[in-house]
């Protein structure tokens, strides 16, 4: 079974787009996060993705609003990013406070400055085969490790456990678009799925996407297939010192012990979805020069 | 097997259409027909269209352009019909010339008026389960179909065959969405699916959107299951006055003496079409109602 390490995948990634930023004379590429309330993990998540900008040399500018702050207030804000033209991303961290609408919110967000991928006219660029759209970054970070793991999809058989807007429903297309990495037979599974089993069986690649700890078992999968592990769950672990530890939507034992390729959880797909915005925010500013 | 009687469904929803619009005082809903040079199948196409239209109360108008029209003298006129008030729905009869583009020509359409559901933004709202979008007539009438036929979906495997943006992605994605008709299990195959006979014959329901003549054939599906033929081909019968007969891409008979529920062709899917083209327009012009 070959390990797929996400963190050194997306260290190259990284490492690909420092030298395409320092390639460029003059101007820097410049990503704006908005963070709203003060939740311990949007800290984290925001501070990790700014120190990977910083890195590349992309410039980061961070707006932080009250948990109270108005849909009103919230729009002025992303308006006046979205008309700075030096400005080239846009990432508003999730989640929002309750009284804020995400889906209106990810939509204010012009989109060839939708580096999150969340806007829905990128979401229809993806289903229509647009490569002018963005790719939300964890289905963008899927594909890639597929792609870099040398891993084929034409002709083989995904399945796509979860059909979530951000994760499932994505990456499905991505797989079955007429384009390499793609070109896939793709089954999506959910929790109305009869006799599952029967059809994870069937993958060549399993990408699994519905946020249950160890839910696929080694009797679920077939010899030599390649699994992509999208869940992050905590469990309960006394001998951590905190408490828990992370573990995926699959039994990693027993179902290595089958597989001919497989991501870690930590260290799969999470580092990937910080290397995928980046990469968008190049594009993005990219784009923003050939129109100028 | 019972044989889903695409014409039947279709007058009755023209019927519900009708007695909808009966009862509207004062206004009429009105749709835009533009029509690019003087191809027959569009002519023939597009006066089905104005005559159900007609009936149903609508009124309907029809723009002629020259083959050889400009990008700009199109594009004048979807924004001129885009501005009128009147208008509910803006039909573009494809195929257009080759020096139109056509995927910028349906974005140019307002998506509030886009009843034909081509618009990037439209199938980003499909792709997102947001039902104040515009669905695609094809895929929207397979699922009235379903619906009507009394198929359940819930838990059960539908098999597309197909991944074209206009009926293989936008059929699989409503077979997905977390509502009913849907949740179901969706699988979608194409030209690239090795051993394709594995896959078809694990079919609930399966919806045949290949375009190849009698392609499916008995041994290719299971006892049972209901089928929606979406192909529409000509193949040659020299004993029509026509030279020709249309056929679906399932072998009808050999496929009927398995199948739980069939849809025929002519007279299954196509005329939905229609019928759906005119509730997109209804339900256009009463959200215009409802928010003047």
């Amino acid at each position: 079974m070959k390990l797929i390490d996400g963190n050194a995948i997306a260290e190259s990634i990284i490492e690909e787009l420092t030298l395409n930023v320092c390639a460029i004379q003059g101007v820097r590429p410049v990503v704006a996060f908005i963070r709203v309330g003060e939740d311990p993990a949007s800290i984290s998540y925001v501070r990790k993705k700014q120190k990977t900008a910083e890195r590349i040399g992309i410039e980061s500018r961070l707006y932080r609003l009250p948990e109270d702050v108005s849909k009103a207030a919230l729009f002025d804000q992303i308006d006046a990013l979205n008309a700075d033209e030096a400005v080239n991303g846009i990432l508003i961290q999730a989640p929002l406070p309750g009284h804020i609408d995400e889906t209106e919110t990810f939509n204010r967000v012009l989109p060839n400055k939708d580096v999150d991928g969340f806007n829905t006219l990128n979401i229809g660029k993806l289903c229509q085969e647009d490569a002018s759209g963005f790719v939300a970054c964890t289905p963008a970070g899927i594909v890639e490790l597929i792609e870099r793991s040398g891993i084929e999809t034409e002709g083989r058989h995904v399945v796509v456990l979860g059909r979530s807007q951000i994760v499932g429903k994505p990456a499905a297309l991505l797989m079955m678009r007429k384009a390499l990495p793609g070109n896939a037979t793709v089954t999506v599974c959910h929790s109305r799925t009869k006799d599952l089993p029967s059809i994870t069986r069937q993958a060549d690649i399993l990408i699994a996407a519905i946020g249950r700890p160890n839910f696929v078992t080694g009797d679920m999968v077939k010899a030599g297939v390649a699994v992509i592990d999208v869940g992050i769950n905590r469990i309960t672990d006394s001998s951590k010192k905190s408490g828990y530890r992370l573990v995926g939507d699959v039994d990693f034992e027993a179902v290595a012990a089958k597989a001919s390729h497989m991501t870690p959880v930590p260290g799969g797909v999470g580092p990937m979805t910080v290397a995928m915005l980046m990469q968008n925010t190049v594009r993005a500013f990219q784009a923003s020069r050939s129109i100028a």
